[in-house]
């Protein structure tokens, strides 16, 4: 039985993964960048939207899709900071977003009024890493609160990504946290991570993180 | 196929939760109490466990069981503070313990010298929801970093819980978090929620969780 499961499991990673490529080819014919931000609860992904949106909304054209088990507050605190729909995906239990939901969100998305599009997975640092969604990069946020550890415990997150925000910086000063710890851990596992050290709470270190946003945006696609 | 995967789903889901009733009734003719902490990665479980063991593993006969996707860092850490085995599982990337996996691993416990048992299962707030270890309750950890929605975006897992571990409280001064919203937000999902507010790394609030660590470990079943 436990090979049957693997079977079926493996007909299901097959699927999304036709889906995700099918994904990735209508972006890139659009010219859009789509990051898929992933992490653990309570990291700050929506915080670090925030403050995007509230930045660069107006200058880019950003869409939004947002992962969560039960709820759409995440996509409720977003819709503040744009004029765009966020478009909540709730998966019913499920610690993931796949790009069955991804696929069906984007028919909802003025593609050609959009340039970037953030998809906001759920807050789980195992499951997300295995689901391709068609974007162009893995962005892992992981705040200075979680310990130096979670590189090393949680690897395939942090090899599946491109870019790392460790985020909360302004809380340093009440920590025991080794950043250089943190960062030597992550690049173990993935020696190729770029990083970025923010506060979504009061800044700091944003500027570099909405150069990079910038730059992703820039139309290459069409 | 969505069917097919459904109803394998359902049979794995039942035949865990028959080896968790059979664990159960085995700690229980043991006289065993078996808490299952449950959390997201860097919630502080593992100090909380660091703490409980320094300060109890004499008193009482205490055995522990990890889940770590990767690693046995856990074990490792924990082993500092006890002079029993600590029990290591790695669940080779998923993302929850299961019940098959408590039953090997109390094969190589000694239940005649053990009153109480951790299960420190792997660090997800969705996934180990759903699966019953044979546990007398679950315990959810979580940290006051994360916010105060997360009880409302994690539902299923503070439904499961019977008691809360709000961590973290030494932070308090440095954030803006609000830890009355956070337990109605617990409350809202489950009335019957027991909190206990500490923090793992000052010792503040660890009192009334020794307590009742004590009173759990109290013999009931022999």
């Amino acid at each position: 039985m436990a090979v049957r499961t693997i079977d079926v499991r493996e007909r299901v990673m097959a699927r999304n993964d036709e889906l995700a490529a099918r994904v990735r080819e209508r972006l890139l014919q659009a010219g859009v960048t789509a990051l898929n931000l992933v992490s653990s609860p309570g990291s700050g992904k929506t915080s670090l939207l925030e403050r995007t949106l509230a930045a660069l909304d107006r200058e880019l054209g950003i869409a939004v899709i947002t992962g969560d088990v039960r709820t759409q507050n995440d996509a409720d605190r977003l819709e503040r900071h744009t004029t765009r729909l966020v478009h909540a995906v709730v998966t019913g239990g499920a610690c993931h977003l796949d790009a069955m939901q991804i696929t069906a969100a984007l028919d909802a998305i003025d593609l050609e009024a959009t340039r970037l599009l953030f998809i906001e997975n759920v807050g789980n640092l195992v499951c997300p890493a295995s689901w391709d969604l068609g974007e162009v990069a893995k962005v892992v946020v992981f705040s200075v609160t979680e310990g130096e550890d979670k590189p090393l415990k949680y690897p395939k997150m942090f090899q599946m990504s491109r870019y790392a925000v460790l985020n909360k910086i302004d809380l340093l000063p009440h920590l025991d946290f080794d950043v250089d710890a943190a960062i030597a851990n992550a690049r173990a596992v993935n020696p190729d991570l770029e990083f970025f050290l923010t506060s979504a709470r009061t800044g700091e270190g944003l500027d570099r993180w909405l150069d990079f946003v910038r730059e992703a945006a820039a139309p290459v696609g069409r």
